[in-house]
């Protein structure tokens, strides 16, 4: 019988399980909420409850399962496994790594959410037979996960890869959540798009946007990405303008790195192919034409499923 | 007895040559001119001339020695061996390693000199003990090579950590060499304070700057190395507003690689720690509190016998 192995992806608000096949097959997925009230045994509960279903729901057993993979959204000691920071769990310090061994009595391996994202993708995504590759997801703020020679690169102590704190304004820039201004993620991301959005709204004298202002006070992301997909102009240029701010970050990030293939994913991808376009737009102005030629920016493909895949792989060539 | 291995450093104008134990002991150096005509031959001919120097002068025998590592100021095939360009040296598309390996009969590595001078660096310099580090050198351009658990990152095609193309001035930037505008090379190397000094001179009323601009009609970036050393304060000035520009942009690329360390090493270097200070500020202005704490900016230590250390660490790397 083919190893199996479980990939478990903590979400802000979903706890996701996956049950993979050696091979990448997924057999079984099956997810819950996650509890977000900082109690750490709730947590712990619920991760031992997802992987309880997992396996009654597949209707394997127990011993056929070889080691667990876990992705959490925190600044995690991928060495030890542990939790150093997870502001969206508000939860710090804790060795997840060794209270899941404990419970589950198999090997089990804890990273970064956006890591495994990228993971997932060189192994059964978008990055397929790409060694050097990133993720970039635009949500709430920027996640990145870089993958060199098929593996996660942590830099010296975990950090690398934050490319959302890059400082892209130099003089007056926002406010970032991170303490400095003229972050990346201050300029693309959901907030920037509706603060762009306000602002073109109030400058506009008609169109969708100035309706939906005139009635709510604000602009949401998601209906201007809502928009954008059914063809609104407006709100195809504040993802054009946001695609070539964020082309121009990357080119200087592949000036350094020299990835394969940059993937872009994330709730904003949705808008597809119109975001992928004005990235490579800013990312043509500012590369030299060698990075510019062997550099390919496109979709993510795993979407929801990047996280439980990137962890199973994880799982898995822990095991091998 | 211990084996030798030969790093070979061909510059711009020298070509160095050195003699090391694998403990990292320097046995013997020598050097000679570098042929710049674009004669290929004529450079083979002195590559070879100056191994049998080396071997004579250090009075050992050709069949101690295990491999040679060789160092050349290119965009180059690093798997392959292959010049692929070497503007200084007027070369394009040359078979260095197989050339050589059929003069000198011995396993020969080719490298990128700043990647060389990293691994030097890495191996007997300033970056001792780092497993995550990068040099850059100032000078007529920036160069930059970065080492990733102690072996050289080349990214996907060997274009990784060309930083001195990262675009810093987005509007009415200077033209760069590589065609762009706006890149640091444009803002932190010699024609930089060169053009610095220059405007400099001109607003200023008196000192050396200006009793220098009105003889000469434009200064050199050596006479403000030169006086920056001295003490002027005009000069110290330069060097400063260079430094920060160059720490700004260095937080941004450790954002995304946490190295460990950033050497700071070329001509430019030769200023010491006013340079490194004022790097140091332009850093903490624009790094994440946690980058800034974990990110030590220092003098590389190796200066001219960087390139030789680290072609023979390559050789040594490869015989092992």
């Amino acid at each position: 019988m083919d190893t199996l192995c479980i990939g478990v992806d903590i979400g802000g608000s979903t706890i996701k399980n996956g049950l993979f096949l050696s091979s990448g097959q997924l057999v079984y997925e099956s997810k819950l909420p996650t509890p977000r009230n900082g109690n750490y045994q709730e947590l712990l509960d619920s991760l031992a409850n997802g992987v309880k279903e997992l396996i009654m729901g597949a209707n394997v057993l127990w011993s056929q399962v070889s080691a667990i993979g876990v992705g959490v959204p925190a600044f995690i000691n991928f060495r030890e496994g542990i939790i150093l920071h997870a502001p969206n769990l508000s939860l710090r310090n804790i060795n997840l790594q060794k209270d899941l061994e404990k419970i589950w009595n198999k090997p089990v391996f804890i990273e970064n959410d956006a890591n495994l994202a990228a993971l997932g993708e060189t192994w059964l995504g978008a990055g397929n037979d790409s060694k050097h590759l990133m993720l970039v997801t635009i949500g709430t703020g920027i996640g990145c996960g870089i993958i060199i020679d098929n593996k996660i690169y942590h830099g010296s102590i975990g950090l690398a890869g934050e490319i959302g704190h890059m400082t892209i304004v130099h003089e007056n820039g926002r406010e970032c959540t991170c303490g400095k201004t003229g972050c990346l993620e201050t300029e693309v991301s959901a907030k920037a798009i509706s603060i762009a959005a306000g602002k073109l709204a109030t400058r506009l004298k008609q169109g969708v946007l100035v309706d939906y202002y005139k009635k709510q006070g604000s602009i949401s992301s998601s209906f201007v990405i809502e928009q954008a997909k059914l063809g609104d102009i407006d709100c195809l240029n504040i993802i054009a303008d946001m695609g070539k701010i964020l082309g121009s970050t990357l080119a200087n990030v592949a000036t350094i790195l020299n990835p394969e293939k940059i993937l872009i994913g994330g709730g904003i991808a949705s808008v597809g192919n119109h975001l992928i376009v004005n990235i490579q737009k800013g990312f043509k102005q500012q590369a030299t034409p060698l990075i510019y030629q062997n550099t390919t920016i496109e979709l993510a493909k795993l979407v929801n499923r990047a996280g439980i895949t990137g962890a199973a792989k994880l799982a898995l060539s822990n095991t091998k």
